[in-house]
């Protein structure tokens, strides 16, 4: 039932982007021309912090987490939020060699603004005049270090190229274990669809599915499945309803939601699925046993503010998952 | 009529707070959970900066712009924002002698989201581990140097102290002109109230009308003259409605509201409202050519995005306000 024909031997690597998030906690979501301090009394900044973001570089900080030793590849700004951003891959243990500095730009950046009273999180993102990861600079990645390539659904006429690319190592060393290729398709844009036929394994998240109509798991999944290749995997996430995914023409498979007891922080949750079902995969785990696997780090992440808690629960949970193994 | 008797020899002093404001500027105010990006369909983030903020250091920059070289003094963290703070200061020919800067804590930073459809902007300010200014630090201050000093209204047990020092300082050179001391009482806090009786001249911000439950400008007047010296001066802004000002037991004196032909961005428009108005007061128009003034200069800031196109506009108006003195 597995993707991978035995354990790989390479590593993973994200493609994507790359930003600071300037994290504020509020006591409630800000009214529209309020002024929340750290002492107001109708609503409360309680904290305020940077943390390393955007979804590949969010999958990567999962995998390191879980312990695959992830590589990220993507473009940086030489900006001055750099070292911060270069130390926090290091803290993950995130390999940042196919990382490429631009000079002469900003950092791209999020305002995010959590509420902990219904542990949503509002995100503003900006991104200047950072380039997107060129063709050219891809071809420098020794594809024959890698198992399996994960793509963030943007800047796609470049993905495209990149993926054929792949295309091409793959059917040029078919002697080998193939790199699995996949996708996530989250951005409300047209055209990131273009990225559905090219992949072994594609997510779709709730916000694409939302903006596409598509009203239900189910649906979503069918409707990718049009366009995906037929024996694509398509998975599925969908907040407290947990996850289903599908292979080819065989059966959905579910997972529920696995909630903490109280929802602290929701940015980075869907990456959060993502990194730890592909995880599972890579590790030779049904499709079954890894969307439950994705959703319960998923559940455990919503729990806890950031990163760092992450890793002492990670570390129990992993004990079970090789327990089983 | 002028609170000051001749043109004054001396600076002035804006002693407050500081803080690093990040702005998003968004078509509209995010919903909360939204994802808003630079090009995302529903809302939009149109531009993202960082700016020096803080209300006596805003009031420094409309100072600085009008051409009063003011000094600032207060706390400023020695983060790696600093630089930032400390070019940007120069750029507005703000004098930072009397700035105390602390090793070992984070800057206090807001993020700030102004709304392009309803020029509103929401601010979640966080600070963390700055100190407040102490009163041995300001006793550096060498203050012959000094014929006017605007306090912000916090940090109110040290203030209360400052403003005594500057009282006695007062009284043992009675020989030269006393300085003039200002209060901005602006924070919906219970203990603002006691700067109210130390200063000669108190701004009552509207967010802190609102917040005693004082229903009209002129009732906010009435209710903080009850508490103020019985010569002092109390001014009002109340946004569209223009401004109101009283001094002891004389007719109130108003201004209307002058607004730009589409409000771009208010933030920093009570801070400017402030500074202009110290800055008339102090060059010996009456009070109710300089609320006049106060809020001619605070139109014009709502007009432009951020600080620096302020810079035209005042020029073309000082030529208008020099020709009439």
């Amino acid at each position: 039932m597995s993707l991978l024909k035995g354990r790989p031997n390479g590593h993973i690597l994200c493609v994507g982007h790359l930003c600071v998030d300037i994290i504020s906690l509020c006591s409630t979501y800000p009214e529209e021309d309020q002024k929340v301090g750290t002492t107001t009394r109708r609503n409360r900044c309680i904290d305020q912090r940077w943390q390393r973001g955007g979804n590949a570089a969010n999958n990567c900080t999962v995998l390191g987490l879980l312990g695959s030793k992830p590589y990220f590849c993507g473009t940086i700004a030489a900006s001055h939020e750099r070292s911060f951003i270069m130390d926090d891959f290091a803290k993950y243990d995130v390999n940042t060699e196919y990382a490429v500095v631009h000079e002469g730009c900003e950092c791209p950046a999020s305002c995010v603004i959590l509420s902990e009273a219904t542990g949503s999180r509002t995100i503003i993102h900006c991104n200047k005049d950072l380039p997107e990861l060129a063709v050219d600079e891809f071809k420098k990645v020794n594809l024959s270090n890698f198992s399996w390539i994960h793509f963030e659904g943007r800047n796609v006429s470049n993905i495209r190229e990149i993926i054929e690319l792949v295309r091409e190592y793959n059917s040029s060393h078919s002697e080998s274990q193939p790199i699995i290729i996949s996708v996530e398709i989250e951005k409300a844009k047209p055209e990131v669809e273009v990225l559905v036929p090219l992949a072994d394994v594609i997510f779709v998240a709730r916000d694409y599915a939302a903006y596409k109509g598509y009203t239900s798991m189910d649906d979503a999944i069918a409707n990718i499945q049009l366009l995906a290749m037929p024996e694509a995997t398509v998975i599925c996430p969908w907040g407290e309803m947990g996850a289903s995914a599908c292979t080819g023409k065989k059966a959905i498979v579910r997972s529920p939601v696995f909630s903490p007891p109280k929802v602290i922080d929701t940015l980075g949750a869907g990456d959060t699925f993502i990194a730890a079902t592909i995880y599972s995969l890579f590790e030779g785990k049904s499709l079954q046993e890894s969307i439950r696997f994705g959703c319960k780090i998923a559940g455990a992440k919503v729990g806890v503010r950031g990163w760092e808690p992450l890793r002492d629960i990670i570390t129990n949970i992993m004990h079970n998952f090789h327990a089983h193994s």
